[in-house]
C-alpha cells in the first residue's frame, strides 16, 4: 500500500475509520481532527462519501478492507472505528477476495448469514481476534449521542406522550428478541413493529396505512419510538435517526419521535432538531425505564 | 321489514348471521341448515356475498344493522353469529344511521376508535347488552377449525419448523400486547411482525424484502406463524388462513405456515389444503405451548 499514517504519539493512540455511507463518518473523522488524533479514513468503495478526501484518506473494495487493515496494524495502528451505512450485503459469493485471505471467505459467509446484529458482532469478533481495539463512533464524536430532554421546540400531548411510550415499549421488547429496535403507536395502539424492512420502511408503511384508512387520526398524531437492543454492541451497531427520520416521520402523519438517551445516535443533531422544529415534530430522549445498560 | 323467522322449536333456537365478506359466512349458513335449525343472515350491504341469497336473508347497510336485530330479537331471535370480513372501517361519521338510533353515535364512535379488537369487542358488548347471545361462527360450523396436526402433504425440514416456531412464538408475543397475530421469521430470524397492515399486508412485505435483497434464501425458507392473541374473543375475533394466505406465502418465498390449532379459523380448509400442497408449503396446527386459553 502507498501513503501511511502520522508518527505514534504515546497520548494520541493512531486511529482508522473504516467508513460506510453517511455523514456519520466524516463527523468522527472531524472529532478526531479536532482532538489530534493521527487517523486514516479507510473509505469502501461505493458506501463511503468522497467527502472522505479531505482527510487522510484510502479507498478500497470490501475484498481489501482486510488486508489494509493488517497493514495498518503493521503500523501500530490498534484503534479502529466501524462506521456508516452499508446499502446492501455484500456479494461474498461474486466479490474478488484479496489473495491473503485475511479476512477468509467462510468466515464472511457465516457472518453475513446472521440476522444484521449477527453480521456486526462478526465482523468484531473477526477484528478482535487480529489484535484491534473496536471503538464506537460516539466514544470519538460524543456529540453523537444526547442525553435525557426535549431536543427540540415541540411540545408533545399527552396523548402523543403516551403513544411514544408505548411504541418505546415496544421497540424494546422486540428488541430483546433481536428482531428491531422501533415501533410506532398511534391513538393508544401499537400499529407498526419495525423487522428487516428498518425504520425507514415501517415509517413507510405507517403512511401507506393512513393512506388506505388503516389507521387514522385528527390530524398529526402518535408517536415513533426508538432504541437500542438490551444486548446491542454499541460500538459498531449503534441505532441511528437523522433529519430523514423526522421527515419520513411527519409523512407517516406522526406527532412526534422518542429516542433513547445515550443509546440512540442522533447523525446530524442540528438538522435534525431543525427538521423537527419546522416539521411540528416533538423530538425527545428519555431513559430506559428498566435502567442503563452498557 | 317484511319477511319473518321459522317457528321456534324448542331445541332449535332461531340464529341470525350477521354477514360481511368471503365465504365464511356462507359456511356457517350451511352448518345451521345441515343442522336444521332456523336462521335468517342479514347481509351487510358491500361487505356480504350475493350468495347469501340462496338462503333466508336481509340486505342491511351499517347504519340499519341496530334497527333490524333488535326486530329480529324480538321475534324471538337470540342468537348471533358475527362473522365474515369488514372491508373497511365504516365511516360513520357520515353514513346514515337508522333514526330509532339503538347503535347510537356516540357509542359506535367510542367503538371504533380503538384497536381491532377492541372494535369486535365493543361490537359485543354491545349487542349483549342488548339481550343477544353471541355465538362464535365455529361453534355452529366445527369444521372451521382445526386439531394439532399436519394438513397437507408437504414436510417441513427442521430448519423450516424452527423458524415455524420462532415466527409463532413472536406472534404470541405480539398478540400478548394486542398489537398484532402473525409474525414471519426466516433462516433463523425475525423478519417481519404483523401490525395494523394485518397478515396479508406483512407478507407482502417479506416478498418485497426477498425482492430486495433484505431477506434472503436459498430457494424456500421460513414460515408464517398465526395464532390468537391471549385473549382474544374468538366467537368474533378469530384469526383467519385460507388459500389466499398460502399463496401469499409462497409469493413471499416461504416453505410453509405454522398456525394455532383450535383458535385459528380455515376459512376454505380443502382449498387450502390443496393449495398448500401444489405450491410445496408445508401446514402444520399447534398447541400453544403455553396450555390452552378459553
Amino acid at each position: 500500500m502507498d501513503g501511511s499514517i502520522a508518527p505514534v504519539l504515546a497520548e494520541a493512540r493512531p486511529l482508522a475509520i473504516l467508513a460506510g455511507g453517511g455523514s456519520v463518518p466524516l463527523i468522527v473523522a472531524a472529532a478526531a481532527q479536532r482532538a489530534g488524533r493521527p487517523f486514516i479514513v479507510v473509505g469502501i468503495r461505493g458506501e463511503a462519501d468522497r467527502e472522505i478526501e479531505a482527510y487522510r484518506h484510502r479507498w478500497v473494495g470490501w475484498g481489501e478492507v482486510g488486508r489494509l487493515l493488517l497493514a495498518l496494524k503493521a503500523t501500530r495502528t490498534e484503534d479502529l472505528v466501524l462506521v456508516g451505512r452499508i446499502g446492501s450485503r455484500p456479494d461474498y459469493h461474486g466479490a474478488p477476495l484479496d489473495r491473503g485471505g485475511v479476512l477468509a471467505r467462510p468466515a464472511i459467509l457465516r457472518i453475513f448469514s446472521g440476522g444484521d446484529n449477527s453480521v456486526l458482532l462478526g465482523a468484531v469478533r473477526l477484528f478482535e481476534s487480529r489484535g484491534f481495539n473496536i471503538l464506537g463512533a460516539h466514544e470519538i464524536a460524543r456529540e453523537l449521542v444526547v442525553p435525557a430532554g426535549w431536543l427540540g421546540r415541540v411540545e408533545a400531548s399527552p396523548r402523543d406522550l403516551r403513544d411514544g411510550e408505548a411504541a418505546f415499549a415496544a421497540a424494546k421488547m422486540i428488541g430483546r428478541l433481536d428482531i428491531g429496535q422501533a415501533a410506532v403507536a398511534v391513538g393508544g395502539r401499537v400499529v407498526a413493529l419495525e423487522g428487516a424492512e428498518g425504520t425507514d420502511g415501517m415509517l413507510e408503511r405507517v403512511a401507506a396505512l393512513r393512506a388506505t384508512g388503516r389507521v387514522t387520526s385528527h390530524g398529526p398524531a402518535g408517536a415513533l419510538g426508538k432504541c437500542a437492543k438490551p444486548h446491542q454492541d454499541l460500538r459498531v451497531d449503534m441505532p441511528t435517526i437523522g433529519p430523514e427520520t423526522i421527515r419520513a416521520a411527519a409523512a407517516a402523519g406522526l406527532a412526534g419521535v422518542v429516542v433513547e438517551a445515550g443509546r440512540v445516535m442522533i447523525a446530524e443533531r442540528e438538522a435534525t432538531i431543525r427538521v423537527a422544529n419546522s416539521l411540528g415534530l416533538f423530538l425527545v430522549a428519555r431513559e430506559d425505564g428498566d435502567g442503563a445498560r452498557a
